[in-house]
């Protein structure tokens, strides 16, 4: 989820309308300033759309955790379509040599990278420490441990699915692709909570030091 | 911080009985439930000296952080000291063979190992969750911040002093002993994360990758 939704800048639905002040006022308040009045105060319809449709503000984060969910699934069924079709339309990469794009070791980078980017935005920086903040209710809400367990289940599978194409390929040495998945996942969710709870964050260090755990772990022929 | 600290049997001290009550309410409550009333039902001596001492939760919380950090420290100066004297009076470990239980990769491994324990027991699950709790308070509350900055801190230089001294010693390869640490502190920062806010919890898991890049990329001669 390194990138800026598309729903923030021109959404489409009420429900669009509804998650972007969701994600606005969450970025400001975060999850122990947050109130049902001040996602009213970023949203642009009618305020009685919002009590409405939802009773609490945990029931509307709850719809707005699925919400970014199905959107970052989306996004990247996309970006397969549109690499199945190797006519990529999106902006170029001017850092890219046009070797091997579409190859295993590069999409896992694109998966890891894009969870440790180093140089974040303020707002997505804001963004992150509210997702903390919502991930830390699953200590003791049901309801939240059940959207993170889906969570975490979409991201392994990604790095599975990866993993053991690499495997098909040759790219990368058999081996238990659902134990790599585990591995990164907990690098990737202990670097999120890092980045936005500790002064020691050291997520260069991370994703460099992922880099060569990769090439000596997983890569063949090295 | 993997085995029930000695001052919860037997709490020497106003300030130790003051800490047993906040961890015990702690583990009962999470941070959200928690409130100085539910912390003086488990105090035994009289409620005022809570007062006296701490505002609000927050202070006595951050208080207890600050404690459980020093007992850490002090459990660890003093295994050093009996590992140093090689007269360990501790409870002999059946699976130990006998063979180079000194070494820094044993070290390490009892580093890891506290932290990605398998087998928790409830109470300390409960615990855990809440030290989940607790750290999402950094993402908004700079004094949280402080000390899960210093907690970080103290881990990594852990791990930093047994790689170093095992590099010295010819067991672990030459390399970067700070990008090792940070990206060992994010795994058991993501374990920890995931163990209590999801139910695809994979410690065993993790555990057992560990392992496998320990040997791949610390260990010299394999």
């Amino acid at each position: 989820m390194g990138e800026t939704p598309p729903f923030l800048a021109d959404p489409g639905t009420t429900r669009e309308s509804i998650m972007r002040a969701t994600y606005l006022a969450l970025g400001k308040h975060g999850y122990a300033g947050l109130t049902i009045q001040r996602i009213g105060e970023e949203f642009e319809k009618s305020k009685s759309l919002l009590y409405h449709h939802y009773d609490d503000k945990d029931e509307l984060l709850l719809a707005f955790l699925q919400f970014m969910l199905e959107e970052h699934e989306a996004s990247l069924s996309e970006l397969d379509s549109v690499r199945g079709s190797k006519a990529s339309a999106r902006q170029p990469d001017p850092t890219d040599s046009g070797d091997d794009t579409e190859g295993p070791a590069e999409r896992l980078d694109a998966v890891l990278g894009a969870m440790l980017a180093t140089d974040l935005p303020d707002a997505h920086r804001e963004f992150t420490a509210a997702m903390v903040e919502l991930r830390a209710q699953a200590a003791h809400d049901e309801r939240y441990r059940e959207h993170f367990t889906r969570h975490d289940r979409f991201v392994a599978d990604q790095v599975v699915t990866v993993v053991e194409r690499g495997a098909e390929e040759g790219v990368f040495r058999e081996g238990d692709a659902d134990a790599v998945a585990q591995f990164l996942l907990s690098v990737l969710n202990g670097a999120m909570l890092q980045r936005v709870t500790s002064d020691a964050e050291a997520t260069a260090e991370v994703r460099d030091h992922l880099d060569s755990y990769l090439r000596t772990t997983l890569l063949a022929g090295e």
